[in-house]
């Protein structure tokens, strides 16, 4: 039975409503969640009583000394992490993505704090402007912690990145995080906040884990509370109207998976280098984490006449995907998470395939390297062609390594299609020709959170579709939730208040002092 | 019965379901109000198809000329504002403080624009930060028009600054405007459209009006649009968790009342000029528009010492008011919008009294200038003194003519005290000593939108507690709603899709030009 870390202790739940959590590889349990008996209002009232207070008595300069010692904690210990990695399907490669993806965001943003934030508590935005005659009567902004705490509640796929890229944000806020581990990987968050808390860096109360549902933990949020979310579209919305949160205003951000593109412009010619990097690009979305990634392709669209070269291409690229073990020699796409997700996965793309046809790939067999198809969540990489105009690849996001080639008419058509995803975490668009690609930018941008803009300048330098970056808002609009995490310092002001203050000069510059 | 302007058309609903609307002084019929039958998806398509890319082909600077526009035609009639004003009970400075108020957004809106947008249809938010090794992968945030609709729902009590205020912030994002007006001012703004409108500067589809109930309209809203609302929690609450808002993430603004504060610091001695000061903002708080603003005070925090030299001297000032017909001499105070609003003020401070006494003002009579008592919505200025420990003062919101004194023990009391109100749009703190209004301000900024810090050197300069102002934001955490609006360029951009883009320089250089 997996323990939780509440008031700075590891505590063991009661067994009721406990679920088993099985290796995606072999099928094995690996452990036991439940939240049953947790003193989750303790754990809030600790949070807010002491790990606030400590953070906040930090300038954002001593918060950032916090995040590089926590990354220098799981650096030293990352190889456990890459090891339990591979009971969740995970090879060397994703685990990687996920466990240094996260201690750099997290040395990213102390250098960030050091260099853009005051050595203070808090933040005046100015320069003060004046409100009326004189200069006695002006204007700042004053970005102050809220005395809140932050409930993270995390999708499967990142256990580590994710926790970590929102402590990041959330120590540099002075706001205490209470981390809800999403139930199918929870053992490698319970791992990594071990290794955090064993480190002793952090401040008390500073970092809680709450292992099973935090379902009850959202009647106790408060005001001055952020509930930070990634996952599905349905399970944000069930928490944006929960009663609680909806008569408090409880701050609510939602990063949910959507259905993101990439376009292929006219100018590409198949054969061309910049053509080739195009298929590297759809492959490794595809495959990475065995295409769970919320920000992943799922559609890909390409200009009619390039639409057998594109397929011819990326099924012989497929065509070089070893799937299996994650453990073994020459793997190079491990498993989903569980075979319920696998389960998912094929119902998603039989249904694109009601308007189009499989062009590699079988959703129902698959052949493995040293493990039983049966018993662990393998899938091929599946490569599927559907009509432009049909509903379905639009809408239904088959969350693993599964992608639909969409031919477009024309530039109409095509940004017509994007919009049609309703809006999206991050798109691609790949081609030299820089008036087309800034006039389609300017018409598309607005549905999607991220651009990336491949073209033969950039394509050896690119760190690709489905890679957020601390420096980028993460988050798109619509069906992508609406939210916005990272996007550098914005990422901390936006947990914080930002309170208009009016006075005169001398008080406004004792704040600033 | 009162019509719509749907589609560049001034239409009449059908009868079913009409409210009446009452004059606010007289209790004569003004008009009956109804949205039934109106075509809402045919105005909200007309929005997107003609309105919204009409404003999205003008740059920042184009937009602002527009709004100057509007500007010029509403100074050139706001006499007839007015007047009509008068009929919803506000005094001549009520009414300037609306239109005036509302002409003066406008234009600060259009310089600030020409002074920090650029002459683009879009905005780059550069510096270009390298995300890689090398010069050729770097990373912007691009701001583009949302290619949708703001749906503005208003609240009764600033029947023409809020459109004006929100049509600034949306015309200068590229957004077109369907206002939905408050039932008790409607005929104000409906006014305010045909002055717009037969001025002929907006162009087709950028503002239309629904008159009556805008429920309907709700199931309409869609990714890419705005519900931006002002007026109570338990409306917000409402609009917030409608299923297709939620659905489809609709971006939800609210603005809610909330109980407002102002701090008396302990250095401020009964008889000195700022101690005057407060009880001059005080008094004006409770009295502009008889006390119906969202930011008008609720709370006057004093310290024990001075509460009994501080009710004298406020029910001093308050024995000046003269409550009465907005039209006659020597009126300062006029009426609160209807009989309803004037029963629900009763009924507040009725609770509030439960824990305390009234010192100035009697809810069930007031003599009246001009005007029949019983007819008309009059209410005297309602000063009460309440214990500061019981619930009500801090969550019971009169909104009318009333304000309750609290006495506070010590600074710690008084921080406790102010966050009980649980969150507010604007605080004000009156005091002299710098050091202890710098400590007071980071220990309860968090609480509020907004801190308006009085001293003897701004105190004749100060456009008051209550005033919102386009440089700074507004809205403020908790029960004010958790939104924001103004403050300056970001209340445009907040309107807008901040799009990360990460490309090489020549494109980023291209979307910039």
């Amino acid at each position: 039975m997996l323990q939780s870390y509440l008031k700075d202790t590891w505590v063991t739940p009661t067994d009721d409503a406990a679920a088993d959590v099985h290796d995606a590889v072999t099928g094995d349990l690996v452990c036991r969640v439940s939240s049953a008996g947790l003193d989750l209002a303790g754990a809030f009232d600790h949070a807010r009583r002491t790990g606030g207070p400590a953070l906040r008595a930090l300038t954002f300069h001593g918060r950032a000394d916090l995040l590089d010692a926590v990354a220098a904690a799981v650096r030293a210990r990352r190889e456990e992490l890459y090891a339990l990695s591979a009971r969740a399907g995970a090879t060397l490669n994703d685990a990687r993505y996920d466990v240094d993806g996260g201690i750099r965001v997290l040395r990213d943003y102390a250098a960030r704090a050091r260099a853009e934030l005051p050595d203070a508590p808090h933040l005046v935005e100015g320069p003060a402007e004046r409100l009326t005659r004189g200069e006695d009567f002006l204007g700042v902004h004053l970005v102050t912690p809220s005395p809140g705490l932050m409930l993270q509640v995390n999708a499967f796929n990142f256990p580590v990145w994710a926790p970590l890229e929102k402590l990041a944000q959330a120590v540099l806020a002075g706001m205490p995080s209470v981390v809800k581990a999403a139930t199918p990987t929870s053992y490698l968050t319970e791992h990594l906040v071990r290794i955090v808390t064993e480190a002793g860096v952090l401040p008390p109360g500073a970092l809680q884990l709450v292992v099973g549902s935090a379902r009850p933990a959202l009647g106790l949020l408060g005001e001055q509370d952020v509930l930070s979310f990634t996952g599905s579209a349905a399970t944000a919305a069930t928490l944006r109207t929960h009663p609680n949160v909806v008569a408090r205003s409880v701050r609510f951000n939602a990063e949910a998976d959507s259905v993101n593109a990439i376009v292929l412009a006219p100018d590409v010619l198949p054969g061309s280098p910049l053509f080739d990097a195009f298929v590297r690009e759809v492959v490794t979305e595809m495959t990475v984490k065995a295409g769970q990634k919320c920000t992943a392709i799922r559609r890909v669209l390409v200009p009619g006449a390039q639409e057998s070269a594109a397929l011819d291409a990326l099924s012989a690229a497929l065509a070089g995907v070893t799937v299996g073990n994650p453990a073994a020699e020459g793997v190079t796409m491990g498993a989903v998470v569980s075979l319920a997700q696998r389960d998912d996965v094929r119902r998603a793309v039989r249904t694109i395939a009601e308007s189009g046809r499989f062009v590699h790939g079988d959703p129902e067999k698959v052949r493995v390297v040293d493990a039983d198809p049966e018993r662990g969540a393998f899938l091929d990489a599946l490569l599927l062609s559907a009509d432009p105009d049909a509903a379905a690849p639009h809408e239904v996001e088959p969350f693993g390594p599964a992608a639909t080639v969409l031919a477009y008419r024309d530039t109409g058509h095509a940004a017509e299609l994007l919009a049609r995803g309703r809006g999206s975490l991050a798109a691609s668009v790949v081609g030299d020709d820089v008036a087309w690609t800034t006039a389609f930018v300017a018409q598309t941008a607005a549905w999607h959170g991220r651009l990336h803009l491949l073209d033969s300048v950039n394509m050896s330098l690119t760190t690709g579709h489905g890679s957020p970056l601390p420096a980028l808002r993460h988050g798109g609009p619509g069906r992508a939730g609406g939210g916005s995490e990272l996007g550098g310092i914005r990422g901390v002001v936006d947990l914080m208040q930002r309170t208009a203050v009016q006075g005169s000069r001398r008080t406004l510059d004792s704040l600033g002092a």
